[in-house]
C-alpha cells in the first residue's frame, strides 16, 4: 500500500470527525462586511492557526488593518521537493436576507439533496467548506506520515468577501516568506456533481458604491415637483442608460482591452456543452440576460458584466410617502476580463456618471474591490498532476474550465509573489453560493479531501 | 362692537391655551402609514371628537375599513343660512428618517425662526396644525356666541398621508349626512410670510409601487453575471426611461389630457414674480429640474411630475456583497393635472413596463393613491368672502394661486358630494412639509385662527 493510499483510507475512517470540525468552524459567524462581526472573524482565524498547530504547523494570526490573516509553515521531509503554498478564506458573505433561510444560517445542519446528504449553512462551501477539504488533507497526511510530503505553508484570510482589501500589503510586507512555488486555492467549482474540474480563468473585479446627493434635505413632491431634482430619477436614469438591450455595457472605450475569445477555446468550451437552459432553470429563469450572440459559457467566463447589486433611496417602508429624497445610492459591480484594467474601467465610469450629472447633483464613488482578471497556463506539470489527481478520485477526467467569480488573491499571489494557482474546486453550481440555504454536497467535501490527499503526493515531487 | 371683533377679542386672549390643545395633538403620533400607530391614529381621532363634543357639537369616531373618521355636526343659529363642512385630517406622515431631526418629532418644541416663534414637530402644519386654526375658531365662537354664525358640520378623517383610501366609500355612504353648501379645507399654503391665499387648483396623484421578480432566489454576480437577469438594472432602465433630458415624462399619451396653461392664468401668475432660485436655494438646489421652456410657477401648478419617491433591492449594507437579486421595488407617483385621468395614466404606466419587461420578469403594481387634479371657480362668491375675511387679517390682499400638492378629498367631495372647496391655508414653503423637522410659524396658527374666526362671519349669510 503506497503512502498516499494509506492517507486515503485513515481519511476514509474519520470522515465524522472531519464533519465535525468542519461544523465548528461553521458556526462562528465570520461576516467580514459586518463590523459586528470582527471578533467572530477573529474568533475564525483563531480556530483555524489552532488546527495548523495541531497538526505541526508553526502557525499565527497576524495582524492587517482589517481582519487578521492565518499563516502557518510546515517544513515537509528535509531535502528539496516542492514548496506549496494553500490559500483559502474564513471570512463569509453576510446572511441576509435570513427570513429565507431554512435553518439558521450559522448552525449548520445535514439534510438530504439530489445528489445525497449536504450541509447547509453559510460558508458551507465559500470558502470554509472548501479550506477545509485541504486543511484535512493536511491533517491525515500528519496523522498517518508525520506531515505533508513536502514544504507547505498556508494563508487563510478574513477579507475576501470583502475585496482582500488588506491583503495585497500584506504579501507584499512578506514576500520572502511567503514565496513558494505554486499556489494552491479551492474556491472555484466541479464541472457538476459527478466531474471534477480545473479552472485555468478568473474573471476580475471592480466594485463601487455610487452616491448622489441634491437637496440638503427631503422634500415633498406635491410642492417641490416640477422643480427639484429627484436624485432617485437621475440614478436610475444613469444606470439605465449603462447597457443597451442587447446587453453591451455603454461606457465608452470599455470593451477596448477585452480580448475576443480564441477559436481553439471556444471549440473547447463549445465541446462541454453547456445546458444553460438548466443552469437558469435551477433559479427559476428561463432566457439568458448577457450580451447577444454570445456563447453561453463565453458570456460566463469571458464576456465582463455590470451589475448593480443593491440601490436604495427614498422612502422604502409600508405604504405611501410623497417624497423627493435628498439622496440616493446603489452599489454596482463589473466582473472584468483578463486584459481588462479596473483603473481604467472605474475612470470610465467616472466619466459616464459625471457626464449625466445636472449642476445641482453631488457624486461620490467609494471603490470597495478592484482585482484583475486571470489566465493560468493550462498546459503546466502541475495542471498535469491535478488532473492525474481528480481523475483517480472521481473516476472520470477533469474539465479545464473558467470561472466567472473573481478571487482577487490569485491575481494579487502572481503580481506579487510571482505565484501562478492551481485553482482545484468542489463546489456545485446549486450551492447558493452568496445566498440564502448556501450548501456543500457531503460527498464533494469528502471528494475535495480524497483529492487533496492524492494531489499532495501527486505535487510533491520537485 | 361687532359679534366677529369680540370673537377676535377673545381668541387673542388665549393665544396660550390655542397653543397648549395643539400641541396635545401633536403629542400623538398618528402615523398613517404605519400599522404599528393604529392605535395613535384612533387616540388622535378620539381627541379631536372631545374637542367637537366641548364646543358644542354632537360628534362621533366612526369606523372605516382603516383609521376611523370623525364627523360631528352644530345646528347654529335656527332658520336658514350657510351649511359649511369643514374638513382637516388628524394623521401624519412617517417621520423617518429620524437621525435628521434636532427634536423628538412628536414633542413639539416652540424655537425661534427668522419671522419669529415657530413650532417644530411632525405634523405641526400638515394638518394637525392647520386643522386647530378653524377647530380653535369654532371654538372661541362657541364661548363667545354660544356657537357658530350658521350650521356647521365637521369631517377629520385619518388617511390623507395615505391616500385617503377609505375616504370616498364613507362619504358615498354618508352622503346625505355631509351635503352642505361649500368645504372649507385647510391644508395649503400662504402666497409667503406676510401675504394670505386662496388655492384654486390642486395637482391629482397617482402613488405606486413597483415590483419587479426575476430569479427564485439571490444569485452570485460571479457565477451568474451574463447569464442570469438582474432586476435592478431592468427597474432602473425601466425608470430611467421615464423622462427624457428634457424633462418631458414618456409614457405614451401621457400628454394627451393636459391643457395649454391659459394665457390669462399664465399672465397672472408671472406677475406674481414667483422667485424660483430662492426657493430652490432655501433647500441646496439652484437650477430648476422640470420640464425645459416651462415657467416655474406653471411647472409647479399646472404640469404634471413623475417622481420616484422610493428604491430599494440588493444588498444595502456596508461594503460590498456581489449579489444579482431576485427582486427590486420602486415607490413611483406621478403630480396630475385637472382633465388627466389617474386610471389612464395607470394603464399607460403599466404599458410602458410590461414593454420593457423581459420574459424572466415579473412585475406587480399596487396602487396607494389616485385622485384627479382640481380646479375651484375663481369668481365665485366665496372666494369674494375669504378675500374679505384674509386682507382684514393680514393687511393686504390675498393671492389667488395654485397648488402643487394633492388633497384627494377634494375631488371626492366634488365628485360625492357635489360640493366646491374653499383651499385657504396657512402653511409656508420653508415649512418642512413631509420631511425631519416639520414646522409651523406661530404667526401663520394664530393668523389662521383669527382669518378663520372672520370667514365665519362673512360666509354664515346665506
Amino acid at each position: 500500500m503506497s503512502t498516499v493510499d494509506t492517507v486515503l483510507a485513515h481519511a476514509a475512517a474519520r470522515r465524522e470527525e472531519s464533519r465535525a470540525r468542519w461544523f465548528e468552524l461553521l458556526r462562528i459567524p465570520s461576516v467580514s462586511a459586518q463590523p459586528k462581526h470582527a471578533g467572530d472573524c477573529r474568533r475564525a482565524a483563531e480556530w483555524v492557526c489552532e488546527q495548523l498547530r495541531a497538526i505541526g504547523f508553526t502557525a499565527n494570526v497576524r495582524e492587517t488593518k482589517g481582519h487578521p490573516v492565518v499563516v502557518g509553515h510546515h517544513p515537509g521531509p528535509t531535502g528539496g521537493g516542492r514548496h506549496l503554498l494553500y490559500y483559502g478564506h474564513y471570512d463569509v458573505q453576510p446572511p441576509e436576507p435570513l427570513e429565507l433561510w431554512t435553518s439558521p444560517p450559522f448552525e449548520p445542519v445535514l439534510t438530504d439533496g439530489p445528489n445525497g446528504p449536504r450541509v447547509v449553512a453559510r460558508g458551507a462551501v465559500d470558502d470554509k467548506g472548501q479550506t477545509m477539504t485541504w486543511l484535512e488533507a493536511l491533517r491525515f497526511w500528519h496523522e498517518t506520515a508525520g506531515g505533508p510530503p513536502c514544504r507547505v505553508s498556508v494563508l487563510v484570510e478574513g477579507e475576501e468577501e470583502i475585496g482582500s482589501r488588506n491583503l495585497a500589503e500584506f504579501l507584499e510586507e512578506n514576500v520572502e516568506e511567503l514565496r513558494a512555488d505554486l499556489a494552491v486555492v479551492s474556491d472555484t467549482n466541479q464541472w457538476d456533481a459527478k466531474t471534477p474540474a480545473i479552472s485555468t480563468r478568473l474573471r476580475g473585479m471592480l466594485y463601487t458604491q455610487i452616491d448622489i446627493r441634491a437637496a440638503n434635505k427631503d422634500l415633498h413632491s406635491g410642492l417641490f415637483g416640477g422643480s427639484a431634482l429627484n436624485p432617485i430619477n437621475l440614478l436610475t436614469r444613469i444606470l439605465g442608460d449603462l447597457k443597451d438591450e442587447s446587453g453591451e455595457i455603454l461606457i465608452p472605450g470599455f470593451y477596448d482591452e477585452v480580448p475576443d475569445l480564441p477559436e481553439a477555446l471556444r471549440k473547447q468550451w463549445d465541446a462541454l456543452n453547456f445546458d444553460e437552459k438548466a443552469f437558469l432553470g435551477g433559479v427559476g429563469l428561463s432566457v439568458p440576460a448577457g450580451e447577444l450572440g454570445r456563447g453561453a459559457l463565453e458570456r460566463l467566463w469571458a464576456r465582463p458584466t455590470a451589475d448593480v447589486n443593491g440601490i436604495w433611496g427614498g422612502y422604502m417602508g409600508e405604504g405611501s410617502k410623497t417624497v423627493i429624497p435628498a439622496e440616493a445610492h446603489a452599489k454596482v459591480s463589473f466582473r472584468l476580463v483578463p486584459g481588462q484594467s479596473p483603473t481604467k474601467v472605474l475612470a470610465g465610469l467616472r466619466d459616464f456618471i459625471v457626464a449625466r450629472l445636472p449642476d445641482d447633483a453631488q457624486v461620490s464613488i467609494q471603490v470597495f474591490s478592484m482585482s484583475e482578471g486571470i489566465e493560468v497556463p493550462a498546459d503546466s506539470p502541475y495542471i498535469t498532476a491535478a488532473k492525474g489527481a481528480l481523475e483517480a478520485t472521481f473516476g472520470r477526467p477533469a474539465v479545464l474550465m473558467g470561472c466567472g467569480g473573481s478571487i482577487p488573491v490569485v491575481s494579487s499571489m502572481k503580481r506579487i509573489l510571482g505565484l501562478d494557482s492551481l485553482l482545484v474546486g468542489f463546489g456545485l453550481d446549486d450551492d447558493q453560493v452568496h445566498s440564502p440555504n448556501e450548501k456543500f454536497d457531503l460527498n464533494c467535501f469528502e471528494k475535495g479531501i480524497d483529492s487533496h490527499v492524492r494531489l499532495l503526493g501527486a505535487l510533491a515531487g520537485g
